[in-house]
């Protein structure tokens, strides 16, 4: 059967309904300072990345305690590494879990850059450490980590780079690195290219007696977005990235532990469209600012010597990541829902995770869910594709929507039979913006319960897709 | 952060552009009735499955070859198999790889329907079974293989099903059972769920100089729909069915092999919405009725005894497969692009497949090709992200776009490093219907290539899903 090729050029109107997305400006709220980390100084600024004047595109935060600053970062598995993902694995190793800064642009992945994009990259490593002086390490080695979102394939215009860097010398009278809300704010707008809202939390809290501060920033959004830049030289696609800063003292090795664990159970569990892009990163610094601020001398938290102190701080740190992780979910494009997908009754976390990850990440499962469709014949679908390390048991599944209000949750199917469900109360569950998608797969609580947030796929996802041309 | 839980109720109107899905009447013509393998009866009947009059909805399938006829199937590895999967896998493993008749009813998938599903699918086989009395297995086994496809967790109206392979009675008037053109449609039309077009392919080929038929249906649309049932009792999702018949003869074991070879080269290298259904099934039939209309005796073609013979045998049927598959992605709703993504230069034929898969799955690429963009860098990302046996060189990597038009193709990117695109002449080939993504991973020829066949994803695909409430 051969092919037929044509040129398809007609084209004809039609009207359609669309549902009008919810209102963000309840999720951007300004924070009060005594929430924010001790110890770090932060600014966004224009560099030129972007077009648009006045859009901030360079963010630098940077660490002024006199304790070390112990690091950790969690990146991308796809084997294309952008330029600024291989200098960060590069600087950490060096330096054995710490640095001292971070720097971002966004409007610009350096990705797909070749031999100049891992030389703009080591760039702005540099010219960052210059920031940081006396404070940088004396041993010779890099104390700045770096991070990179926008167009695929293009060089980073790295002359306005540096100089917006330069900005910020101690000298300057363009210099803009400041702790409050308003610092804080402009780090987190640097970060964003197609996200309508900066994501900034904070959060405070106690371990052994001592008050702690986490704050943090991540970008990202829900559904894909349209090409920027000229199509076939490269394009923008959703990159995850997020910074965590801390004022706890933590071991280098347990804040890796602590990160890669609360990463698997947050930035790991939403769902975005598309693959896990060259870029993704999240960056976590712990400063041990907070020993300052108490006047007292506070021992580094460490999974070995505290291990009570590492959990509740593991705690919090995963706690915090979901919180900014949910934000992502809440401004896909065109979005009306935002769906938790629970699944209890694995063998293991790793396989209720791969359920879940399954289920959110499922076309069919998401525009059901933009149609309101309490469906599921294709929630089972995705569970039962699922790659599991113990088979499962069709007859003890169990599947129920949750409503978000506190009313009655509603089982749809009951150890492998369909209940016979009142149309009027699915539909009602359905037409909430939050609920929940509850899978019991029927072997008991021995394992960690795994939850996944995703939203619906809507039809602004393809719209924008396909018309931005017309 | 809490959620917000509010009903949205509010809606507006909005303008948009729809592309136009090409047309496909091309795709379904008259086949010569000199193309079917010989021994064969078919027909399609209207049981009551479906509520529309007149409309198709059981199938049934004979071997009226004196020879016994091997039987080879590749079913869904959802955790989740319907009652007609588990029925097939037994009357196989019973049979030991033979089987003379198949059974198939659609408008409803007898899946998630527990004891009275599979009595009911038993039923089916065994009133099927009936029709081939004298040439039925005396040994007790069963000789029927059955196929359900349509509604998930509702009960097959089985009095009816019954009532219609009664009426194929040989004492019937009603028996309709032939094994021209209009019968082999008949049988295909039964199959249609969602199809636009009943899908239906023969072929004609030569080993050893004898002449072989094969013949075959399946059923299956690119892209997913909308359910057709209340949306709680269950849902209809994009099942994958094919039946194949040859008047080859063709050992069990071989007959197996090539088949397994078959479908991951066809039914599982092609781009369909969601995960793997419940009900996913390709039976391949080999009665040996060839040596009957050459009026010579033919030996069994076997992998041991006549390897040559084997490997031509299985060349004829993946070819044939994948011509079947292939109408699967032309049918899917809404979409304007028919895309075969090329994979060479892999370290194995599995990793070349798990890449294509990739990049013929991710939702990024297919809102791209909808809008006729040449988008190397989301090819990228999914490239980067399949999970291989051996790493992937970034600076080997190679992508082209190929025109099926003859035209000269172009280069996107060259071993890692993005190419100067002449955007007019990427533009020209993404307005094609039809052309190809060439992926080469750089590491040589000795793996073989893999071929993957994809649609582009369409804002018809969330329009269906997202209004039909309206």
């Amino acid at each position: 059967m051969s092919g037929i090729s044509r040129a398809v050029t007609k084209r004809f109107s039609s009207t359609i309904t669309i549902k009008p997305t919810p209102s963000k400006t309840h999720l951007h709220q300004p924070l009060p300072s005594s929430s924010f980390p001790s110890g770090y100084l932060l600014t966004g600024v224009h560099a030129g990345v972007k077009k648009k004047a006045e859009v901030l595109d360079v963010g630098i935060i940077l660490s002024t305690s006199k304790r070390p600053t112990s690091a950790a970062a969690c990146f991308t598995r796809n084997a294309f590494k952008a330029a600024p993902v291989l200098v960060c694995e590069q600087v950490l190793a060096e330096n054995i879990g710490k640095a001292r800064a971070i720097v971002v642009n966004s409007g610009c992945a350096n990705a797909v850059t070749g031999k100049q994009g891992m030389e703009d990259a080591w760039a702005m490593v540099k010219e960052t450490d210059a920031l940081l002086e006396p404070l940088t390490s004396d041993t010779g080695v890099h104390d700045t980590l770096v991070m990179s979102t926008g167009v695929i394939g293009q060089n980073l215009p790295i002359s306005k780079i540096i100089a917006s860097i330069r900005s910020q010398q101690r000298d300057q009278k363009t210099r803009s690195l400041g702790s409050d809300f308003n610092s804080w704010e402009r780090a987190a707008k640097a970060f964003m290219t197609t996200d309508t809202f900066p994501k900034l939390r904070s959060r405070v809290f106690t371990i052994n007696g001592v008050e702690y501060r986490m704050a943090g920033m991540d970008k990202g959004a829900g559904m894909i977005h349209p090409d920027m830049g000229p199509p076939s030289i490269g394009s923008l696609h959703a990159t995850l990235l997020g910074a965590i800063l801390t004022d706890a003292a933590v071991s280098p090795r347990s804040l890796q532990r602590a990160l890669t664990y609360a990463v698997e159970r947050s930035f790991n569990s939403i769902s975005v469209d598309g693959e896990m892009s060259t870029n993704d990163t999240i960056l976590l610094l712990a400063n041990g600012a907070a020993a300052e601020r108490a006047g007292i001398n506070v021992q580094e938290i460490d999974e070995e010597t505290n291990p009570s102190g590492y959990e509740l701080f593991r705690q919090e740190l995963t706690e915090f990541a979901i919180d900014l992780a949910k934000l992502v979910v809440r401004d896909g494009e065109g979005a009306t829902k935002f769906v938790t997908v629970t699944v209890k009754g694995a063998s293991t976390y790793q396989d209720a995770h791969k359920v879940a990850s399954r289920i959110s990440t499922s076309a069919l499962v998401k525009t059901a869910l933009y149609g309101e469709d309490a469906n599921w014949g294709r929630v089972l679908s995705a569970t039962g594709a699922a790659p599991l390390s113990a088979p499962l048991h069709p007859d003890r599944v169990s599947v129920t929507f949750v409503p978000s209000d506190g009313s009655t949750p509603l089982p749809v199917l009951v150890n492998g039979e369909p209940e016979n469900v009142d149309e009027e109360r699915a539909s009602e569950i359905l037409r909430l913006e939050d609920f929940e998608i509850l899978v019991d797969l029927g072997g008991g609580d021995d394992a960690e319960v795994a939850r996944y947030y995703t939203c619906d796929f809507s039809y602004e996802y393809v719209r924008i897709n396909g018309d931005y041309r017309s």
